[in-house]
């Protein structure tokens, strides 16, 4: 398979076409972005890699992050996580504060933003210094040192985060939040914070294409069952409520942010990472998701 | 791998748990049958097939059978289907109502009670004389004149489908259901009264591992990319709330019935099908999803 | 007070304003409603009647209807009714449906359209004949011999109540309902076809502005506690999702049809009823709305 | 009609029957509580006053202090109060957040907690130092300067206020909360940690049922539509999913609050108060609810 010739013809195919999308305004410093970068990056598990575009540009990779922290949760705390947190696909966007009054406070599962807050919760009762070691374990996955919160963006969030702040009290009040809420907040806003390349994101995430192994030294970051279920999870819950429409056209597991990032793993081939920050209407990178459809399809691999 | 040798020695220890599952009820016919059965077959994409315990007795398919119409009207109308019915999974049960009137009439996807209604109203408009040609359909499919309706089982249905009808009629009042409701119940209810052992289960549809086509005589049931597609919506739709679940824990995409029965496809490599009737609170089969989890974590094969 | 005098003004001002109102359009009969009809018809319960405009022309009377049934099963039945159906708002159309799942199909009180299939129902249940004894019922407290169900609106109202199919099946599924919902919904169809005009409806209900006794003989239709319980009902459920709207600005319990009826009962004084078949977008008479606010208005009298 | 019997003998009576109940235990102050306390206070128009038992005893009003609130709120803005909060019952407690989101951030009336929020949220956009001038209020409405905020159970409120906190941040989310979520909760915070009698409460809104004005010198706090506006919408929606039960059973316009009190008024007529800790599951006082009902049918009095 010609990687290399496919990204390049999907890649001018799609950049081609229109984008009617917007770029996310909930927050002024995502508006300071050039709506039309586009950029992909891929990285074999032979760590062979190919990129195009804007991959080398630092973008705010918003939810792609609660991978890193789903990641270092279950590392720590194991199979207990999911006392905390389910594995089940929300639905809908519109029922999600339904949802959790009817489950009682448990989310739905970990990449929902309720179920992010949880995660950052867990963390910080597991994990001293959580902040920091936080950021130690990206570096460590990514083997770059340069990946920092970006304290503009977190503050941004913070001004702006009226229903992430209800959401953590909220799941406080069915005590499923044990530390303060402004604690997990200040967590989870510098976790959403983080900018990286679409190229630094191809090469963290792929231990999750190669059974929880970095691929530079085969040291393990993950087990191999946990890094199967984290796939699984993201295969049924990684695009809020067009999770079903990513897995039919895509096929494969992957995690969107509002920052027009994408991520998608073909376990035992490769990690793939696009980035268009125009959003179709349910909040999805408008682009990335057509190459990656397109993409696929030309390649014609799926897990299916 | 051996097989035979994983699914004997699986198939012992799952039989050994005790279980607390109780047997579908709604309707007497299903509550007929000895809560006891245990059986699984698999066949290979060589044909080759093992099985064990009750494979060989017929049990109610009830909504595995979704499978077979969603194929038929695939194949029938392509991907106008998707005009009238989602790919997302739905969630909870809990809302399944709610979700329908938030949608329009428009079903989460083709694998709940509204969605396969929707399915069967479009195989009555496409499909003169259907309950016949989907017959012939699931016939074909399975190399197996023998398969056939259940008077009993549907007769039952119908008598005690008061929430099918009226999930049917809640549709139509949405413009969704072209034909008239009692029509497209007739063909829902004989469709769920389909009776199979697990052996013509797995050989039936086997296609689905097979990008599509029939392994006895390659001949296409379905292209490869509606065959990805079928497989990718069970994966997260094919299990109503416990999709997430299954996916987290077998790995595979599938598809279960009230009867007890669980389909589980492995694409490229085989098709499994599971038997037992006493089901957990979710509705599905309790020692069937514990033997699809042990069976895949043995045979360390899942899609992730 | 002059009320001939204030009805005469207020009618006037109302007729002279515009109305974008649509006239309920779910079934073909009422389209062919003149939809700038405009009556009004006031009886106190000395007898003294006021009448204008379209007063004495029949319209469907619609879910007005639904007073009469409630009326004739609590006086059946007594207290026990409300086992069956509760006496809560239901807050919005919106989510029916949901409460009834959440509510295991015990409607939220008799004017909703679930509630009052539960009181067709009951009735069924209760008395034999019951076509024939409902409009008796109607007949005699009316001293009306000519009040009759219309079979072609029935008929429409039949063809077309896929929603009300839905519904009745929904709550049989819960045991709510204990006769076939066919017969249950062929009471319903035809209780919903009565045509009446504002001079009868008006002197049909003044027995709920009289303690439950007919004001013409002094016989009792209802206990006092019965009747107030009834105005109770009107007061905080009459009005669908605009109950509240209508208890704040006209501040009397009535009941809403969407044939563009309306009535309303000022307790000891009078009974009052309006028609102008224009609805506004909650399904209610605009015209009407606005004549009833006023009229309060200008005569000073509200229950508050 | 001789209240004083009336009221001594259904005291008594309502005294003597067990209660199940239980006080209310979301803060620790409010468990702090004598469960048995029970006292009522009714008074006239004309002055007159009648109460027994507890009647002077102060205890926590919570919600009851809504009625303050909104009072204040519509003295100040007038009619344009109702573009930020409804006056429709909002059905069940359980969907509450559900219908938020579906209404936008405009709460359904401003009774329910998000209502009373955005009434606070109204007082510090109009209203410089408001705590101070909302305590004045009450003092010069109830004729008595010791009236005040009660530290304590504010602070308690606050520091286990986590659905308070996330429902604000939630209405802010919409734009429907213009100030600091921390300011308004602390103002709702402040105006539910009021300590009265029921002796107190009664004198306090006895302008309820004067059409506006104060009893003792016939100055006007509300005019008469406003007045009316505000009764009416205790009918439909001062107790929260109970509201439709009490309109049925006691039949006047009412508030509740968990500290156990309950506010209802007779147009006309009185204002009546009854305390009694132990709250049914609904969160509204067993005995108060009982005691009204049998009041209310003991006087034959009611609206309807």
């Amino acid at each position: 398979m010609n990687y290399g010739l496919v990204i390049d013809t999907v890649f001018k195919q799609i950049l081609a076409e229109p984008s009617n999308g917007h770029v996310a305004s909930y927050i002024p410093e995502l508006l300071k972005v050039n709506p039309d970068c586009f950029g992909v990056a891929l990285t074999l598990i032979d760590n062979t890699s190919y990129s195009i575009g804007d991959a080398e540009i630092k973008f705010s990779i918003q939810s792609i992050a609660k991978v890193f922290s789903l990641a270092l949760g279950y590392k720590t705390l194991g199979d207990k996580i999911w006392e905390r947190v389910g594995v089940e696909p929300s639905g809908t966007a519109f029922n999600s504060l339904l949802q959790l009054e009817a489950d009682h406070g448990k989310p739905r599962n970990p990449f929902i933003n309720s179920g992010a807050l949880v995660i950052c919760d867990i963390l910080l009762s597991q994990i001293k210094d959580v902040k920091s070691e936080l950021l130690a374990f990206i570096r460590h996955i990514s083997d770059n040192q340069s990946i920092d919160y970006s304290p503009n963006i977190a503050l941004s969030e913070k001004l702006n985060g009226f229903r992430n702040i209800a959401l953590c009290n909220f799941i406080k009040s069915f005590h499923n939040i044990h530390n303060h809420p402004e604690d997990v907040l200040d967590l989870y806003f510098n976790l959403c914070s983080i900018e990286m390349t679409c190229s630094e994101l191809s090469k963290s995430f792929l231990f999750l294409a190669n059974d929880g192994k970095k691929t530079t030294d085969q040291s393990t970051i993950l087990t191999s069952s946990q890094t199967k279920r984290i796939n699984a999870v993201m295969q049924t819950c990684g695009f809020y409520d067009e999770s079903g429409e990513f897995t039919f056209k895509v096929g494969l597991p992957g995690k969107s942010g509002v920052g027009g990032g994408i991520l998608a793993i073909h376990p035992k081939l490769y990690s793939i990472v696009t980035w268009s920050p125009r959003l179709n209407e349910k909040g999805n990178s408008e682009k990335g998701m057509k190459f990656l459809e397109l993409f696929t399809t030309q390649t014609k691999y799926s897990i299916f």
